[in-house]
């Protein structure tokens, strides 16, 4: 089940996603739902290959037992290949809507019209990253009788509290994380290139456990060292690591597109007192978070936990802490759902996974420790087991 | 030049590309340019984060000296640090506007009504990758008496022709290519894990040479098997190869973001027949198109050399077999501007690069045997040195 698999859920719990989905919709009078989202798409059909670069489409109604598959007709065996789909419910589009005047939106289009669905009321994630305003325009243009909603984060919601077989993905995913980042630990040092530690955190993530290969993760190893960690989302460069200076590693192990973030900041020798003093108070604000979690509590009381632990020491922050996720595509491996921070009044429920990140940026570095969980009956379960510290080295 | 920097390019190269892409803009009679696309923002500025994930913008206007950089106040150092900007051209906008009702186009414009824009001419990317639906609805809302132009593909059409530097970095990234292609060829056998051989092939990527290290590729090395390489866009999983199967392996060397894209099509044991003859013709394919190649002929003229030479064999092919490439970020490192397909009349010239991927799949199996070149005066330059061949092991 944890392994990479073709297909890695059991129809039955693809069938519930769906009726969750579907039962959803209802709830929210529509009729159709068009999830253009790879993470959505994956979620609810197993869809799984490197193609999101051109439109691909669910369409789901409340009355089907299986979404309809639309994409291009030369991934089609990708999907025969990789969703629990019957063939009769994938569709292709040929090339001659690929970069050209036709849009697929439009062959979109006239399969809701030979279903009777043109002018009814139809979902669209009008802030999917590969849901573009081009997109948009081509759809409603071709569909000038139907309501058009939007529904951005609608199965992302769903997709919220995971199943214990997605929950045992997190775990492996977790086992790939620990093995990286102890590689990673040990490669960065003084005088060796940033793009060979990067080399070697890449093949770590990839070669996985013995019992478990490793995916691609949505976000490449971000790793700024120096001044750069002030910088959380820069990646690396031909330069080498240089004595005195700290280095984030923030990675993440995937398994079955499920993934476990982890981040760790290393120093390159003796630290300033001002550093090891940040890093301790972040671990603590980091541990009282933990401590707060349990199912029933809110978002912000998590946050606020963190915030009482840092008042009155030289660490400040204003964004969150923390964020839920999951399932990831490039370029992000965030839910978008909920995140821990004041106003978010989600409330934790077994078997949601949260990435705990909170970093730090002064004028000259950063400082970022981070931890993936899973929110559980008596509290939280953090998914890797690697020493929350300051690394010194 | 060629090494992974910071700010790759000369001060002077960047102001060549801007008042390229400003004369353009007056031929279109365009009083602003917002660019979305993380492969034009870098080509215009040099900004490179893995930050693409929240709005970022590049506000273009034909007068400017600079383009002005608009992104999240967490990526305000990413932005000095990258890109060739004074520091009052950067502009960042809090995490106010990060997931929540505030849109960052309301942000960008509020900039331009401050610069007495808001009832111009303004081009958008419409059909960019992370320029979304609910985007476009925000600036047009808080925009209401410009006029909005789709200019998608318009900064992409200006990068076509590359510089002597930029040129140079396909080159040391094709130096990358093949050294992972023959990494990936030696890992690549009968009993090891797919997910261990991706991981090999991801370490020489980012390895790199002695004097250059890699950067990630905008599409994760493709390595369907078996009955999967009818399936072009599958990854890899966890099973291990068998006796008998080809392996396709499509990889790219990076350097400063510019690709040099190359496929071999590798069989474990001894191929069938009509495994190898299927193989020779598309080399043969390949070699007419790339003969073919020379400043003034078309895009349709080579594809048709191609097709002259596959004529009445065993092979046909109906999609494109090649396309403009340079610089990428997930999901694709493909142009968009000139396909090598029937009906396509761009001109060759001097600097442009293409990667030339005649995929043919049958029924059992698929092979791809791809090169990318560099028009030069005298016909390609093909960047990578692998023997052109179905790789028999």
């Amino acid at each position: 089940m944890a392994q990479l698999a073709r297909i890695p859920f059991s129809t039955a719990e693809y069938r519930d996603r769906l009726h969750e989905t579907q039962r959803r919709m209802e709830d929210r009078d529509l009729d159709v739902l068009l999830v253009t989202d790879p993470a959505n798409m994956f979620y609810l059909s197993g869809y799984d290959a490197y193609s999101f670069y051109v439109p691909q489409i669910l369409i789901i109604t409340p009355e089907q037992d299986q979404p309809l598959w639309v994409g291009r007709e030369q991934d089609y065996t990708c999907a025969t290949e990789t969703t629990w789909l019957d063939p009769d419910n994938i569709v292709v589009y040929t090339d001659e809507y690929v970069d050209s005047d036709k849009h697929p939106m439009s062959f979109v289009a006239d399969i809701l019209a030979e279903q009777g669905l043109a002018t009814r009321d139809i979902g669209v994630e009008m802030d999917a990253y590969y849901f573009s305003a081009h997109a948009y325009h081509e759809l409603s243009r071709a569909l000038p009788e139907a309501t058009l909603h939007d529904v951005t984060k609608f199965v992302n919601h769903v997709r919220m509290i995971k199943s214990d077989a997605e929950v045992d993905c997190h775990r492996q995913a977790a086992r790939i994380s620990e093995r990286a980042m102890q590689k990673g630990i040990d490669a960065i040092d003084v005088g060796v290139r940033q793009s060979d530690a990067a080399a070697t955190v890449y093949e770590a993530l990839l070669e996985g456990t013995e019992t478990t290969g490793g995916d691609y993760p949505a976000i490449v190893p971000l790793m700024p060292s120096g001044e750069g960690t002030g910088s959380p989302h820069l990646t690396w460069t031909n330069e080498t690591y240089k004595e005195g200076e700290p280095v984030i590693l923030e990675l993440a192990g995937v398994v079955n597109r499920y993934h476990s973030p982890l981040t760790r900041t290393i120093f390159l020798g003796e630290p300033p007192e001002r550093v090891r003093t940040a890093s301790q108070i972040i671990v603590d604000g980091l541990d009282a978070a933990i401590d707060a979690v349990e199912p029933g509590v809110t978002c912000e009381t998590v946050e606020q936990a963190w915030r009482d632990e840092i008042s009155g020491t030289i660490v400040e922050k204003e964004s969150r802490i923390g964020y839920s996720t999951g399932i990831g595509y490039p370029p992000s491996w965030v839910e978008k759902t909920a995140s821990i921070r004041p106003g978010d009044t989600t409330e934790l429920q077994p078997n949601m996974v949260f990435h705990m990140i909170p970093g730090v940026w002064f004028d000259e570095y950063g400082i970022e420790i981070s931890e993936s969980l899973v929110v559980m009956e008596d509290g939280a379960e953090v998914l890797a087991d690697v020493p929350r510290e300051l690394i010194v080295k």
